[in-house]
């Protein structure tokens, strides 16, 4: 096992340094690379087949609520993305800006998309003329670039992967239905896919999308205390209509404008999944989402061919059901493949040797809690699919045990200010309801309010920092 | 009919102006939209629909064939894309640049990505360094961007969608595999789904690929006798290798430079779809590819409660197996709908009235014939698998036949001037090989070589231009 020893050195524990762990399991798993262009990753294939997997599950739903996708171009003109001031004013700082064309400089700047709303908008505006061309309900996966100073793989890069959904609507409460069926969607995939527990909430006006009318998010927490966004929908209410003249003729002969939403996940989620649920050993990928749910790995010892045929026909036979692989390779031992593996994240070991063949049996080893169950081969379809259902549930049962251990009531700012430095977490305040506590609050903490919670956020005290009268009983935390 | 007629008028019939029955038919069919980008269009959901069934069905050819997918930036360094100089020389004139990161100047010029070659090799010198390592087979899904003078929805637009496959090899005999294998599976690809036959072919030194050893295509043939390269696979050799320093260590303990290859096809595809099956009733899309495979009318009558019941109900029944819609608009009659769908190019009509219900029977219409069909409702499951099949086979012969009867030898430059100013289409020639000839002949008929056959390439003759000794039977069109 010195082998093991030796590979595993090359992540540094998590309670040492966290942020290096974060990058030596990217880099180790092959999740990413960097890139020679400033603040942009590499996807590698095993990261881009969990962002692969995560679009599958997502855009499934996007269809199951009548959703359509489409594509809308990458350039922005200048003008139109500063049409709408508060949008502008949000975005411009950080967008890349094309200025030629081949050798001839544009008349125009284009901008390189932030985000889609304005370019959408301007179709939405000739496409939608009746009541009856409404609701549009339209998605659309695509790249995002924002010139971000101080970038971080998955979490915070120039350029990033996503889907935005631009919907038009009727009537205020039509809009505000969908932005919050949306968040629902978002909560739904990110618990029972990515196993990450999160908190619905609503964003305070100063952390809310620019433009927007409200924004509500799904808020979670990783391993080192910090809280991660992991997806928004926004009411974005009449803004952008007035803006870009969306109007609709209604049933009553009034031209109206329309009222719009957008919402969107991006694969910083392949960043929330990593600090969620990884641990010293590296990945730990929830069966739903992983790549390979199952390794068979032949320990082939006097009767190598017997033992590689077997595993060759064990993959075949899974393969219709699970994402299952086999790893021929001689040049490594066992040993080595178990740790590799176990750094990959991948949920499942099948180890098979030339005993297990005699027996007909398998051993199965649980990336989640090591536990080792020996296998009649024949039970193994059935087997495994149990076997992985439990790593699923068990991999949010753990995740939900540790939100819950670091979730805080405080009810003193001293209070606020040593559990925020020490313990970390989120931390559930009286909040009275002004912007300035809640930036005076950042300046001394360095925390915001992840959200107002949907559940739980009636107040019982005065304001943590001026001790006013609160309106609201909010989560802060540190956050990516 | 009157609205049928007034419906139909406003698409150009394809005899009075192909380019405007093009322009007319995507608009109307809305599969896309001009955007307020130069050059830019916004794919609508009917027409991103088609290229998501593109995808899926390509997709899993790349993953049949051991490829797996990633995700490379968006930007390349001015540097890295002027190493290869063949390849800078190809692709500098049209590149988009971004000199600007919010509002700071960048020390150096990014190309929004023209290919990607060059960041991808980039990266390969990372990765590479053992036989081991080899081979890598990756695909990516992305958009490009090249910034071209004049565009034309789906043909030649700024920004298109498309994938583009970049692979590496021990050997220059497993390159040149490779690059035969996925030129075959985009025949198998465009031939099975898009019922578009194409020739298969080389290019010419003159019409290959900046930086290429050798690209191969497959070259379709439109409605108005103008080619369309339909996809290319080109072997790299060991151009790129070379400049970007791409060195395994051999078996042997020799540090060898690898063999490349790269291809790809993009949602210009849509556009010979459009060209290949279309009529002056608008779209005909071909059934495997079909967003909407059946679309079902109630003809409510007397009995609209009734035969909306039972228009859902045949609906629910069919979409497990079919991509089947029904139209329950109050507002267009019977007849509209019929002329919408056909001009949609929806294969199968699916009409359903009182009588019908009463008799359990539907009236079934083809796209692609007109035929007629009386089918009792039991027998509508397995009836509409086999017309569609028979749809999507018809087309492919229809198809082919047009490209047979287009298909013309040629023996003298008279000939070959009046047969592709009057006749178009394929022209097949004797060529001596030098690229003068092949660039005058361009001069003086704006033909080009399309390819240079795998089948039928020996000559029988003098050079149809300069009468020296033919070395190669050609493919010569007009082109888009």
């Amino acid at each position: 096992m010195e082998e093991k020893n030796q590979y595993l050195k090359e992540i540094t524990p998590m309670d040492e340094d966290f942020s290096q762990w974060y990058i030596d399991t990217i880099l180790k798993a092959e999740l990413a690379d960097y890139s020679t262009v400033r603040g942009c990753i590499v996807f590698r294939p095993y990261g881009y087949a969990i962002w692969e997997n995560m679009q599958q599950l997502l855009d499934r739903r996007f269809k199951e609520t009548g959703h359509k996708n489409a594509y809308f171009p990458l350039f922005i003109p200048e003008s139109l993305l500063q049409k709408e001031a508060e949008h502008v004013e949000g975005f411009a700082p950080e967008v890349a800006w094309v200025t030629h064309g081949g050798s001839d400089e544009l008349v125009e700047r284009l901008a390189v998309r932030p985000t889609s709303e304005t370019i959408i908008c301007s179709m939405y505006s000739k496409w939608i003329k009746s009541w009856r061309d409404l609701p549009v309900l339209i998605n659309q996966w695509a790249n995002v670039v924002r010139w971000e100073k101080s970038t971080r793989p998955f979490l915070r890069t120039s350029e990033f992967l996503w889907q935005e959904g631009h919907t038009a609507h009727r009537t205020e409460e039509e809009a505000e239905e969908e932005t919050l069926r949306m968040l629902e969607v978002y909560r739904d995939f990110v618990e029972t896919e990515l196993a990450i527990p999160v908190i619905k909430g609503r964003k305070t006006e100063n952390e809310k999308f620019a433009g927007a009318l409200r924004t509500y998010t799904i808020e979670a927490l990783m391993k080192d205390g910090k809280a991660l966004q992991a997806g928004t929908s926004h009411n974005l209410g009449q803004h952008f209509a007035k803006v870009f003249d969306i109007q609709y003729l209604d049933t009553d002969g009034q031209l109206k404008y329309v009222w719009q939403t957008s919402w969107g996940v991006s694969t910083r989620l392949i960043g929330a999944l990593i600090m969620v649920h990884g641990d010293n050993k590296g990945l730990k990928i929830p069966p739903r989402i992983a790549p390979v749910q199952a390794i068979i790995i032949p320990i082939p010892g006097q009767e190598s061919e017997k033992v590689f045929e077997k595993a060759k026909e064990l993959s075949a036979g899974l393969n219709s059901r699970f994402r299952v692989e086999v790893d021929f390779n001689d040049e490594k031992t066992p040993g080595w493949k178990f740790s590799e593996y176990e750094m990959k994240g991948v949920p499942l070991r099948i180890e098979i040797g030339p005993r297990d063949v005699k027996n007909d049996q398998v051993v199965l080893v649980r990336r989640d809690t090591g536990e080792k169950m020996v296998i009649s081969q024949d039970a193994l379809d059935v087997k495994i699919g149990e076997v992985l259902e439990d790593i699923q549930r068990n991999m949010f049962t753990q995740a939900r045990a540790f939100v819950e251990k670091n979730t805080r009531e405080v009810h003193s700012f001293d209070e606020f200010k040593e559990t925020i430095e020490n313990k970390k977490g989120f931390v559930k305040a009286n909040w009275c309801g002004s912007t300035e506590c809640e930036l005076a609050i950042k300046d001394e903490t360095m925390a915001t309010i992840r959200c107002i919670p949907f559940e739980g956020s009636e107040p019982d005290g005065g304001c943590v920092h001026c001790g006013n009268r609160a309106t609201k009983k909010v989560i802060f935390a540190r956050s990516y």
